[in-house]
């Protein structure tokens, strides 16, 4: 019989105590968790050493399926904050995990999820130190949803961020857009699409570590939920520039832009989980692209655009024929639970 | 006509931007949260300053009702990772939010909520700094769910911990035991259940510093979900020793009292959100109880058993008459989504 997860596993009680034991003690492989306190102590002096600004981030995860190809609801959720971390120009350091758990799903599945985390968490180079459980009646959260929080370490010499955007700044992203919402409208099984497509879900720290060793990087986001879209029209808005994209030198993969023509949706505008845009100074775009294009993570990275002054700040793609049009800020959701 | 959350609002786009500038930055007035990336960015010079480690804790509120007597899901979460980081020893510092709702969700309930969350963390001294929000279809989740987690710096002369704890330490709460509990079971109007109970839900982070200034403490938890039962257990387990308390001693509101004999509940074993037990030397122990008797959160602070030496590490309960109970760590769950 499969074993299931109950209330008392969010108790307080025997059985929570038993599933942390078993299952989160086991796999996480962390002295701080070991000590079951209600905090994870961690001292101060290293991280000194490493720089002089804490980062810190959360996110939640409510991905459906909780599964699919290229990755699942642990893994994404050690991405993802990791990522978040990291394009601030962060180390990350450790991370927080607390589950919310739908009464029934079943115990073997929350192991997979959280070896996947726990593997994760150790190709990124980060601990999981302090968690927590919840279990919901059935009905009331569908299967598990996952926040992360994570801290890291930011060394003194960098200071990346929105406003540090300049024009003349050339634009560049890691690799094929839209990997992930693609991927997740195939594995969803609603339309009748067939294909191999894999989510991009990965931690970007090594990537970021090789970009920054390689020149100067004004700002980065990762392009998740809104996409590519949603991380320029940010950036034009807060820098208070024109960003200018050159459709023919978007990086997409042929099944993604398959997908995108088959349903009128648009890859600018679709989640990524492992890719970043980054604003680079113009005389070291060269050096920051060989080094992406090094790295595993960056193969397929690219030059999409660049930046410039405007009175009017927005963000246009030149299309095939020299035309443009204007990338707007999404309005609805194209796909709702993408990460 | 009643504004309510949608699919959108969780899109990365346009209402979402709108929802993170007219409802979150409003009420959180937070520096780091306005400047809109995607992690906070605080200096280590001042935390290094006030400490040797970072202590660093996650809770996610699930509670149903969201809001009920003495508080809301908003306070609850402010007040439950400020305690986690409080009870080992350290001064809160910031916190993360991430929100889980539900589509459907009354947005002037969410600006309530919300409001209630900046009041608490201006009252506990700690600001929101960083945060996340996801919208999920309506029955995918119940109305809200809220994830806090939280930085706290612990200064270095403090050793707080399980471990820590010694025979012959005193065992201290710091008021009426099991309000929470009660006040939510009465607050779902399943049971025919009058009266005017509120939750103890209450940042004690200044409590916390009172007692820590008048003597030494070896530990301390808050006995939320599972109660005093599974806090003194889990010390009883970790430490090696055997907990005493005397039934006596313990400090229980007549109407928690009453709920409980009528429902064949046990306060110890209910859940408080605003109360913590105290591991003290027994040299200390006045003091200490004077300080907490001194301070608005522990009015009704006691001394309700000690520490003693054995081979078979176990909580007793020693009744009216002599008889000692052995008071077992929860096995289910009384009272499911209490926190």
């Amino acid at each position: 019989m499969t074993e299931r997860i109950t209330l008392a596993h969010g108790s307080g009680g025997q059985a929570m105590q038993r599933l942390i034991r078993d299952c989160f003690l086991t796999q996480f492989d962390s002295a701080e968790l070991a000590l079951m306190e209600d905090q994870a102590q961690l001292p101060l002096a290293p991280m000194v050493e490493q720089g002089d600004r804490l980062a810190f981030a959360t996110d939640s995860f409510v991905v459906d399926p909780i599964e699919f190809p290229g990755g699942d609801i642990g893994k994404l959720a050690v991405c993802g904050t990791v990522n978040d971390l990291a394009v601030g120009g962060a180390l990350p350091h450790s991370l927080s995990v607390g589950f919310i758990l739908e009464e029934g799903l079943p115990l073997e599945q929350l192991e997979r999820l959280v070896r996947s985390m726990a593997e994760t968490a150790r190709a990124a180079g980060v601990r999981i130190v302090t968690g927590d459980t919840k279990v919901v009646h059935k009905g009331s959260c569908d299967k598990i949803f996952i926040n992360t929080s994570g801290i890291g370490v930011i060394p003194a010499a960098r200071q990346l961020g929105a406003r540090q955007v300049r024009p003349g700044d050339k634009i560049l992203v890691n690799g094929t857009l839209g990997d992930h919402g693609a991927a997740i409208l195939q594995a969803r099984g609603e339309l009748a699409l067939s294909g191999t497509l894999e989510s991009d879900c990965q931690p970007l720290n090594g990537l970021i570590e090789a970009m920054l060793a390689a020149g100067t990087v004004h700002a980065m986001r990762d392009a998740t939920r809104g996409g590519v879209a949603a991380v320029c029209n940010e950036i034009a808005e807060v820098a208070g520039h024109r960003l200018q994209l050159k459709e023919t030198t978007l990086p997409i993969h042929p099944q993604v832009r398959g997908i995108s023509e088959i349903l009128g949706l648009d890859p600018l505008l679709m989640a990524n989980e492992g890719k970043l845009v980054a604003f680079v100074p113009a005389e070291h775009a060269d050096a920051v692209l060989a080094a992406m294009r090094a790295h595993p993570s960056g193969y397929d990275a690219a030059i999409i655009g660049d930046v410039s002054t405007t009175d009017n700040p927005q963000v246009l793609v030149e299309g095939l024929y020299g035309t443009c049009r204007q990338l707007l800020m999404p309005v609805g959701e194209q796909l709702p639970r993408i990460c």
